[in-house]
């Protein structure tokens, strides 16, 4: 399926207005199954599909004590135009039952954002302790990713998610309309490239995190992404292995608490010359004077 | 509850670095009740939640054939710091039962982007025709939008929506961490400030939307979007009536799809001396040369 796809517009300036192309990013709904049952839709821009359901499934924790089997666009319908709009995720079974989000009537008062940070402690591991990526590295990722974002390049708005290393090396750029779908492309295209995965689950376009995968986990390597950060970024970062995370723009106050809970170097608001850090973890802090 | 919090930060720049304070974006999760059941979580900055709250279920069709009875926050726990993380919308039951989106095992290929329109078009009521704001006048929304953004202008990183007139005139200007709920807490605004909602179910907050909801329905208002603009955004401008939206940057395919069947004249990319229009129904065309 395309991703970009060009419509007439009327473009309007000081000097009058035109009708001229414009290039525009695709969002079509994906709907993810895992081992047959529907666990989400989201809009996306198609490509790399297999990775997004696969990662999404992944940094959800509806993995846990599975192990991705295989996976596959639905082939039940007639219409060729959804044929790609469904992706099931196979663990033959062994998936734990997705927890309904609707409908349930609870009589306590929700939760709370800290009920959110202490639910994503008890589930996933804790970071190792990793060396520190220098902040002049981190400077300029955002370029260097900027560089690799070909859907931004002819659209003008479209998010990334990319991984980095300590030297500033830039690979397995994702892109789509959601911020988190750009994460999680990121993610299930390592969770599809690792050494364990089933050899049949890993498409082509996973190839490029194949190195990085084979390397072995994320830890010491950097997710970027476009944007802000809200704590969905942070819990993805940390599901995914992560130990630094980098946003253009700012972070939410949660997405601060999250990743200082988990060890995570979270830095942002990247400007020509200057960036904050938001949470450095005190036992591998930067000199930075 | 606060809706910027202050952390102290490292600020690193070219000649070194300092630690400072920076206000941050609070970023909470809101359950979303109808009649007593769970129909959404989302992670949200706190305030205008009442709006926030209806403004959702009426945009997602929640509230066909029902009427507002009343607005409230759970009262049931005895944690004081969750007590605002859940908002009930009653309807006396009115409300039809919300459709389940997770765990439904279908035998079809899922839905497409044309499918969304469809439902749409069947949902929603056709547009009247109104006489459409003129040009000159969308390219200088963004700025008048700007100066009533508060949280953005300490912040620096949050969506805002807003109405405007075919002067210019901004009002009900919302701020969240999330686009759609920006837009969803302007819409509850109008929808509890309009003269058939319940009297009691109005908060303070809304009042500000009044004067523009009392005086009818939003065609030939404008709804003003920051960033870009998906489905999402058209379908919630569809809903609550707007015949314009504009989003300071580029829409999707979907969303200019939706736009255009919905009659909606939806413009964006705002730069300083520019703007694309993107849909412009024939019937009420702009002599723009």
């Amino acid at each position: 399926m395309p991703r970009t796809e060009r419509f007439i517009v009327t473009r309007v300036g000081a000097e009058g207005s035109s009708r001229r192309p414009d290039e525009l990013i695709v969002e079509e709904p994906l709907t993810i199954q895992l081992d047959g049952v529907t666990v989400s839709t989201t809009m996306r821009t198609p490509g790399n599909d297999y990775e997004l359901a696969v990662g999404f499934c992944f940094t959800e924790g509806l993995l846990v004590g599975a192990r991705v089997t295989g996976v596959r666009y639905c082939a039940a319908g007639p219409a060729v135009d959804t044929e790609f709009n469904v992706v099931s995720v196979d663990t033959g079974g062994l998936a734990p039952p997705p927890m309904p989000r609707l409908g349930v009537t609870s009589s306590s008062c929700g939760w709370c954002g800290s009920d959110q940070l202490d639910e994503l402690a008890a589930r996933l591991d804790p970071l190792p302790d990793t060396e520190p990526i220098p902040l002049d590295v981190l400077r300029a990722v955002p370029d260097s990713v900027r560089e690799t974002q070909v859907l931004f390049e002819s659209t003008g708005s479209v998010h990334a998610a990319a991984v980095f290393d300590a030297a500033g090396n830039v690979s397995t750029t994702r892109e789509d309309v959601g911020r988190h779908n750009a994460v999680d492309k990121v993610i299930g295209a390592r969770h599809l490239a690792a050494p364990d995965a089933a050899p049949d689950a890993a498409p082509d376009a996973a190839r490029d995190a194949g190195q990085d995968a084979r390397d072995g986990p994320a830890s010491g390597l950097g997710l970027f992404v476009s944007g802000r950060a809200s704590i969905e970024m942070v819990q993805k970062a940390w599901a995914g292995g992560f130990t630094t995370v980098l946003a253009v723009s700012a972070p939410t106050t949660l997405a601060v608490r999250a990743a200082r809970r988990a060890g995570i170097m979270l830095a942002g608001f990247v400007r020509d010359d200057s960036l904050n850090v938001y949470s450095q973890p005190p036992r591998r802090r930067t000199p930075v004077a």
